[in-house]
Formats: structure tokens, C-alpha cells, sequence
């Protein structure tokens, strides 16, 4: 069964430093594409390495090896077809762009937000122990976040709202031809060209 | 996007000693089910794990945490809507139970054939080193293989051609609702009952 290159699998990568508001924007945006009657998985970087990462540490390379394990897996739905988002720290560049040549079909969005910021909202109370001193290795703290130097995308939380951040990411699929030219609604004439979204031009 | 019930995800488990036809199985049943508009992934235990498994043994409580991983993707590529086909020896009946329970749209096909078969065809030579002694642990040998004690099928690899158990595999999950019913080639005409497959009645 071939697909339109519309609805054919991508990955949309969510990178960023914790607290950042991946998750978020991914759950957010998974309703979105399941509003397009898109086939939508959200990989949460930590759930999934509950699943996968047993007996993987915080070392540089067992978080790599995580990030490789969460690649493949994206890999494997987006040759099925699906609409896959990954929500992942993934502070490593080298180890998103191997995530990029495995998975193909790759939307790469920075989810920026200042450090101080995140330190602020500290959703899982991480920061706090990082900066104590009772975790290591903690990106943004103690351990370097590589930010993108070519993404797709950046969205910047600390100035958007979620659903500005989503709009965006969605409509950057719709200019690189991951989802279909947006509807006129009511008319149910379709524009034959990409929608540009000049944010991103 | 609700899919009617023959085109939801489904995860066919091929278990079996090593050499019994699982994957010879797995890839005509992949091309077969492809051949019914299917979107199919094949999920082979020793190429998935090269891809998790970095790190893992050959103990019974790694090799049970490499089929978790295994049945961890599988759940997910069912559901996207996959026809998923684990072809892994899976020697533990409670490891491949778990599976089940996550899964739920699971057909268990326990790919059967006699122990001097499978050392006879040596597909990999591990029989061989197996029987030397220079490997451990390995299915067959030195380790139980624990047969389903309820499988939706039983496939005789000593017994019947690779397209016998491909069909009869095709045969079961349309009488289990994971196929649709067979069309009468030229009358275009469906049948309204599941066809019975009388060797598993």
C-alpha cells in the first residue's frame, strides 16, 4: 500500500533542555495530528526508557545508547506510516543527527526556553537536586546541552504559548510536505500550494 | 481514524527452537500479508536485539528482558495499526505470556519441528558449537525450550511446506477476525461467515 508523501511516517524530534516543555508540546501536538487523521505515537524519552533501558546508567554513553534505542524505535513506526513524536532531552548532536540519517523523514524542533526559566518551573524537582548536589550529570547543571545548529524548527516557550508552539511545528510539516496544504475551511477547495509560514522563511 | 477490526494492529508471535523456520516463516508471511493491503513489519529477535540489547547476556533474566523489549515495540507497532511478525525463540512460556497481555491483539504460533530436524539444518552452525560445548545456554541444548501450552496454531516445519504453514497462519487470523474474510477470486462476491480452518477446528 503506497502512501501520499502526506501521509506517509515522520519524526518529529523535540529536543530541549528539561523542564523545557517537550512533553508538553508533544501531547499538545499529538491531539493536533490526530485532528488531521493522522496515525500519531508519542515516544516520552522517559517512559520509554523505562521499557528499553534497563541497566543503562547516567553515563555520557548510556544516555547516547538510550537515545539510539528510542531512534530506532521511532524508525521502525515511521516506516509504518505513523506520525511519531519524540520528546527527549537527546543533549548530543551527533546522536540526533544519527537519529535524523536512521529515521529519514525527520523534523528536528529546538524547544527553547532559557535555563532560568526551567530551573523555575522544575516540573519533576530535578533542578532543585541537581543543583544540591544530589544528582549528576544533570543537563542544563552539571552536563552540556548541544543545542541544534540546523533544526527544522525552534520554538521558544518562555515567549509562546503551547499552542502557538504547536501551530508553528505544524505548520513547518505542512511547508516540508509531512502533512497535506491546510483546507480553506467551509469552501472545501484546496490551496494547491504549501502554505509558507513566514516565521519560518 | 478508527480502523474496522481485520485492519487493526495485530502481532503474530512466531516461538520456536532455534532452526525450526521462524524467520523463513516470518518473511513469506510478511510478502502474504503485504499481499492483503497489510502494512507489516518483521521484528526478527536477533537483528531487534543488536538494536536494544547492547549490554544484555545470555542469562535467563537477560535473554526474558530482551523479549520484554521486543514485545515493548511490537505493542507499539500493533498499535498503529501493524501487522507485526516476532519471529524469537521466546523459550519461556511466561515471558511470551506477558507478551500476550500487552499486546492483546496477539496470535501465538508455536513453529514446531523435532530437535534432530533443527541440529540437522544448522541454519547458523550454533547447534554445532552448542553441542561442543562451546556455547552455553543455548535453546535445545542445555536449555529448555517451553512449548506453548495453547497456541492459536501449531506449524509443522518437518511436515509441511513453508506455504502450507504460511496459508494455514493467513487461515487462522481470518477466522480470529484479523483478516478479513477470503473474497471468491472472479465473483468479487464476500463471504459473510469467517472461513473454518478444519485442521484447527
Amino acid at each position: 500500500m503506497k502512501l501520499s508523501a502526506t501521509r506517509r511516517g515522520v519524526t518529529v524530534w523535540l529536543t530541549g533542555l528539561p523542564s523545557a516543555g517537550k512533553s508538553t508540546i508533544a501531547h499538545r501536538l499529538a491531539r493536533r495530528l490526530e485532528a488531521e487523521g493522522r496515525t500519531v505515537m508519542v515516544l516520552d524519552g522517559d517512559e520509554v526508557g523505562e521499557r528499553l533501558n534497563k541497566g543503562l546508567g547516567f553515563s555520557k554513553a548510556d544516555r547516547d545508547e538510550n537515545i539510539r534505542r528510542i531512534s530506532y524505535v521511532a524508525r521502525l513506526l515511521t516506516e509504518v506510516g505513523t506520525a511519531v513524536i519524540v520528546a527527549a532531552i537527546s543533549p548530543c548532536r551527533r546522536t540526533r543527527d544519527e537519529a535524523r540519517a536512521e529515521i529519514k523523514r525527520f523534523v528536528e524542533v529546538h524547544v527553547q526556553c532559557p535555563v532560568e526559566e526551567c530551573i523555575r518551573r522544575d516540573v519533576k524537582g530535578l533542578y532543585k537536586k541537581a543543583l544540591d548536589g544530589k544528582i549528576q550529570h544533570f543537563t542544563g547543571v552539571d552536563d552540556p546541552y548541544e543545542a541544534p545548529l540546523n533544526p527544522e524548527l525552534v520554538v521558544e516557550t518562555s515567549h509562546e504559548t503551547v499552542d502557538t508552539s504547536v501551530e508553528r511545528i505544524v505548520s513547518r510539516m505542512r511547508t516540508l510536505g509531512h502533512l497535506p496544504p491546510e483546507r480553506s475551511e467551509g469552501l472545501g477547495n484546496e490551496r494547491l500550494t504549501p502554505i509558507q509560514s513566514t516565521s519560518e522563511a
